[in-house]
């Protein structure tokens, strides 16, 4: 039995939106459970249009709720302890729950997944990994944001968290990793990369296999089963990669209205084209995953129908099948049996911590 | 008269590919006349076919040639003062030529340039803009690789140089500028970017309208006339941009040709196609333009043809035309006089240029 912890008041559309995810999980996977945390005036009427959910789902009610525009730090004062969004994750801590699927701000749920699971063993800071869809088939990419700038250490601890995440997600045994540089030569800075790569290399690690720098085109056609940056590139190539989307989805939408002749062919290819929305649709790889704490936490994004969320779902359930905290720290106990010195740095991270308990 | 130093030997194919450009230009713009440098013995036969471009250039014969992967370092040792790329860099320094492009290798062309040319007065370090194709029209963003890293008054450096280049490019009076970012609040660094978007507001200039930050999906809504980042999130947005597009590409393309019903489709849209084709024409944007040097140095793509290689001419063509160094020490000046404490940093920039030179 797998048992996923909501957060139901988290994303733009709430508990109508998001219920109606679970069922369709809970109709191809039959051996999940759900912990559903929100208003229960919200969450009942919903389930009661929902029998299959019900059957399935046990509801916490929670009086407070993270906003999406609060700041980690007001979301951490006003909500620890008893936002929807904070039981949600106490309930992966306490072991009630084996991951946790929220909708809410990113900011907050990070700020929250740290403060309440704290950072694995060795791991100095989490990441947040999406799934990339490739021409080849998909890669994951992290960190998408959860914090600016990596040391080398912090980018191989990334590389052995993302490479864990694509043997979970894609059942490969030894992932190819890149890490994300620019092609020019000789030119200063980024040494950090450099570093990572030596490191990486010279650890020969059996969970990975590293292939080198890739470039920011190399994303798309899927060089590599999972692509390593630090959050600040990653975040700006993920949106890129959004915008470019939608810009190529708006042209072709304009060039097939143009002529009543490209209109008839829009026609006849409309089987083509919906092949083509599904292949581009933002909701089949919806899931950010946080990565590096004592609990598997998804973070779907806020404006996606029920569809999109359970994807999300999906994703958290498939990390919970295959295992992916215990592989993630046989990994890291194996790269640091071989790195003694470049053990996590627990107490400054808890300092952290406490930073975004108590800024104004 | 605007005057094109261009070097013959830079790019994947040579003068069989740039020479004809050049005959393209001079259909479309009666007043260019062109510098041509390289092997006379494979430019020869070239302009022997093409009486148009004999007509308007000169041809200065240079053994050496910078080679497309040789290093900036090994291409300064071996190539300055007497290479293709070094001559055609240096007619612009000593006047004979209004700006210079090369198809040649990038941090080959961007080590001559600073060296031969040295960067403005004011200005640290040099960037390279490209023009984006966005959903509105046409942006500018910067820089997409010219260094790694940037500090707040690098960035704001960035944000005249790129200003300037989109009133010569689009004529607009005063080009909304971005400051690249990513959306999360409250995360640690790149106190760099806040501390220039606080400068950039505080100047009000009147060449420039500064917007506040934007994230990589608005690159290709087209958000902003000017977009601003380091050198490394910029080349990783660029070449993730890339990727996309290509990989949008080869669905589509895989799409179209599924069944046989979307296959007429796509012969019945062909016009359609055609047009999408022309939009997403890596061709069109072709060129990306070192700025902050004491001269306009355009790099064209190494793969283009020849109407790639026209588009940089053109874009070298236009800033000429639209006095765009004139321009930039203007804004300049402005800028500094109200920052008097920020002046550029000659001597240190020297010493870089001088590393670049000598080191092994």
């Amino acid at each position: 039995m797998i048992r996923i912890s909501i957060d139901a008041m988290g994303g733009d559309h709430g508990p109508q939106t998001i219920l109606p995810a679970l069922a369709q999980v809970a109709e191809r996977r039959g051996d999940v459970r759900f912990l559903i945390y929100g208003r229960e005036e919200a969450i009942r009427p919903v389930l009661e249009k929902h029998p299959r959910i019900a059957a399935v789902s046990q509801v916490f009610h929670c009086d407070v709720m993270v906003k999406m525009d609060d700041k980690p730090s007001a979301a951490l004062r006003h909500g620890r302890w008893k936002s929807s969004m904070w039981k949600a994750i106490e309930a992966v801590k306490t072991g009630e729950a084996d991951a946790c699927v929220s909708a809410g701000n990113t900011g907050a749920l990070m700020a929250m997944s740290k403060f309440c699971l704290r950072t694995m063993a060795n791991i100095e800071r989490p990441a947040i990994a999406c799934i990339w869809p490739t021409l080849r088939s998909e890669s994951v990419v992290l960190d998408v944001g959860a914090t600016i700038g990596a040391d080398a250490q912090q980018l191989t601890d990334f590389a052995i968290l993302g490479a864990a995440m694509a043997r979970a997600l894609f059942e490969i045994e030894r992932p190819t990793v890149g890490l994300l540089n620019i092609g020019v030569e000789e030119v200063k800075g980024q040494e950090e990369v450099k570093d990572a790569g030596r490191m990486l290399k010279a650890s020969n690690l059996a969970s990975l296999d590293y292939i080198g720098f890739v470039e920011g085109d190399d994303i798309g056609k899927g060089t590599s089963d999972v692509v390593v940056t630090e959050g600040f590139a990653g975040n700006i190539a993920l949106k890129t990669a959004e915008g470019t989307a939608k810009q190529m989805a708006s042209y072709l939408r304009s060039a097939m209205s143009r002529t009543l002749m490209s209109r008839i062919g829009y026609v006849l290819a409309k089987g083509a084209f919906d092949f083509l929305r599904e292949k581009m649709d933002p909701r089949r790889s919806n899931g950010g995953v946080f990565l590096g704490l004592n609990g598997i936490v998804v973070k779907s994004h806020g404006g996606t129908d029920a569809e999109g969320f359970a994807a999300a779902i999906e994703v958290a359930y498939d990390m919970v099948r295959n295992r992916l905290l215990d592989r993630i720290e046989a990994d890291l106990d194996l790269f640091h049996a071989k790195y003694p010195q470049s053990a996590g740095l627990g107490p400054e991270d808890e300092a952290e911590d406490t930073d975004i308990g108590t800024d104004a």
